[in-house]
């Protein structure tokens, strides 16, 4: 095998099971390709070589834990990992020092086989700033953010798996802009403990990965549940699709993204059919907001109050509103991010799923500028299944994604939906 | 002034601003409370005076920055706190490296000016394996849990404010057994970054006082929200007063505290009129214990996966049931809560407020059995704002408590409820 990199995660299981393949060569052929992209795509935060290829052995000497056993897997940098600080994106924690334990995610994937590779990068906190992330189609254009150096390494082929997370569009933005599948589980599915904290009733843990079944399990292992195994062998998809309030805000790319992925999958069979979000997510977007500052601004106080001088200025200026916020303002958003939660369920029950654009269009040509959450923010405040569905490409030849939805605790059939609305749009 | 230790909350900072005290002094005393008591009460995890007295100094030499400013307060060693370990009450951890930066809750404190004065005995991981801590009204018997040393330095006036945590009823019940106050805001108020994960849909970060105003000032500060200055005039309280699913589980001793509480709340001008909790109480307690113990396991996957031999075969038993619980169920018990939350809000919409003991009875004589959860896990189930109130005295001559539960949101109007019953009881 000459490029153990480049096979999906669930299929290089497959072989390692097999005896055809180990942890180990998988692991070297990551880091080699890390090796000769890293100046380029700059999508690690730390790596720890000799760590990784420890693991692996270990591993490798073991029978399999897991449907994922002797896989790596990337680890966005505000999530903790023994051997490594947690960096955050932040001057603050740069020189932290290394954890003595994991978050509970990568536990759980450890305790199934699985390898961390090494820490990806993240903006500021999972917020603001950039960090030194490229888009690995085209290295003048932003990745996207906060899980920048995981929805990069995944596309690059340096690692079949990343864990991201999800604030307001943190996990299906990146994917979109680099080409990936991206999935956040339903809200509070994958335990977030040792994940730092932004805003508690948003913050959702996800994966990134080059296919929906390598998506599906992973995010089984981190959910600590028995794995789902997609099938394409199901009923027919009824798809939902809806203008959001975001529709606006939407580049011509991403209205014909979702015209594109319409006719797809009306050609191979969909029913997809038009629908008006009910009132309830009228001012949806503005209460995510409100509920993102108001949350930061306190989850944060330690970095603001303590260490002020060493948070950007950019990062300040976006959440300054949620010092002043009234808490009723707040308790309004809360109250419009229930109604939300509610309406969704009704909203789908003849549908598998609701399909939207992912993003606001491609990627943007400034690496610094990591993109709007404005496609996403709506769905993460419902705390709904999303699945980021690559394979259309926009006007610039980029990548650019259509999100699958499905309402809260629903995610096997929303993977299902995606799987089958992957295939049709990679045809 | 002889004792400063000996002072609430409130009133040592009122001196401290008219300069009739400093927060040095106040600290000095404190410390030397702990000195005379510590080898027999041992309710700190870890102390460091010089640094406190540090702290203590830099605020004395600033204008007051709120309402508390130079109190000191301790902080349950789950919770970070710069320059401290966070030990947990757990092997793992008892060597680990102090923290470069504090929790939320711990950095709003001290932006208020407020000064860490050590942190306080937990249970091991806020679950199981009672610390060294013991009862001051009575050294034989135990402090309660898991914020086993918050309440039981506050009880001895070694500190007149700690933070503690609820998952079960590790705020109210240890509040009970000490007698002092503990008030447990609504879910979620009190940002959580920084608190060990143990069970996301459950644990609340509250706190302990001497008395309610001190208790709601100190919540306050530690919400990020203006200080909540309580008054004694108001409406005549309307209390409810229901026997719980849990009532049968509740000894005598705490029966007749309830009854107390009633009598003398009738008799100072309240009207308190019985109710029946709605069916979907019918199976909340069960249901607390399956969400709680369904988390735990995956938010302590480090621990349990990667560290098992040093997890005590008491918490492992406890949660093991975790591990098989099938998702359905798991969700089932999540809509039981969601259910109960809803009904909260009906249920007192003619009351001001809920009253039920606080605890299963006095304190266990046995300084490990830190107590049972049955009198509080409802209602940490449905989020909302509870105040543990003493003043009774049980049979064996110890604290006893009764709890005054608002609805979610109502925190202030609980409060006041709460003051005023704690001047009724303390007559």
């Amino acid at each position: 095998m000459d490029n153990p990199s480049q096979l999906g995660a669930l299929e290089a299981a497959r072989l390692i099971k097999a005896g055809e393949l180990t942890s180990e060569v998988l692991v070297r052929s990551c880091l080699a390709r890390i090796e000769a992209r890293d100046n380029d795509v700059g999508a690690w935060a730390a790596l720890d070589p000799d760590r990784a290829i420890a693991e692996a052995r270990a591993r490798d000497s073991e029978s399999p834990r897991s449907l994922l056993h002797g896989i790596p897997f990337g680890v966005k940098d505000i999530i903790d990992a023994e051997g490594y600080r947690t960096a955050m994106g932040s001057p603050i924690y740069e020189n932290a020092t290394p954890m003595l334990n994991d978050a509970a995610s990568v536990a759980l994937a450890k305790d199934a086989g699985m390898v961390v590779l090494g820490k990806t990068v993240t903006t500021e906190f999972a917020l603001r700033t950039a960090g030194k992330t490229r888009n690995p189609h085209r290295l003048s254009h932003s990745p996207g953010g906060s899980s920048s150096g995981s929805a990069a390494a995944v596309a690059d082929f340096q690692v079949p798996l990343a864990i991201g997370t999800q604030t307001g569009g943190s996990v299906i933005r990146p994917s979109s802009y680099c080409g990936v599948v991206g999935f956040k589980p339903t809200f509070g599915r994958i335990p977030r403990a040792g994940v730092k904290s932004v805003s508690e009733s948003l913050d959702t843990v996800g994966v990134m990965a080059r296919n929906v079944s390598d998506a599906a399990a992973f995010a089984s292992i981190l959910e600590g549940v028995p794995i789902l195994e997609l099938s394409n062998a199901q009923v027919r998809p009824r798809f939902a699709f809806a203008k959001t309030p975001a529709w606006d805000a939407l580049s011509p790319a991403a209205h014909k993204a979702g015209r594109d992925a319409i006719e797809k999958a009306r050609a191979a069979g969909a029913s997809v059919v038009e629908i008006d979000l009910p009132p309830a997510f009228r001012d949806a977007l503005e209460a995510q907001t409100r509920i993102q500052t108001y949350e930061a601004t306190r989850s944060l106080a330690f970095e603001l109050r303590m260490r002020p001088d060493q948070v950007s200025k950019g990062l300040k200026d976006y959440i300054v509103a949620g010092l002043e916020m009234q808490r009723s303002s707040y308790d309004e958003a809360r109250n419009i991010q229930a109604g939300c939660r509610a309406a969704l369920w009704p909203l789908l029950a003849d549908f598998g799923a609701l399909l939207t654009p992912a993003a606001p269009g491609e990627a943007p040509g400034n690496p610094s500028d990591t993109g709007s959450p404005v496609a996403n923010a709506i769905w993460t405040m419902t705390g709904a299944p999303v699945v980021g569905v690559p394979g259309l490409m926009g006007p610039e030849n980029l990548p650019i994604g259509v999100q699958v939805i499905g309402p809260s605790g629903r995610g096997a059939a929303t993977l299902s939906h995606a799987l089958w609305l992957s295939g049709v749009l990679s045809k």
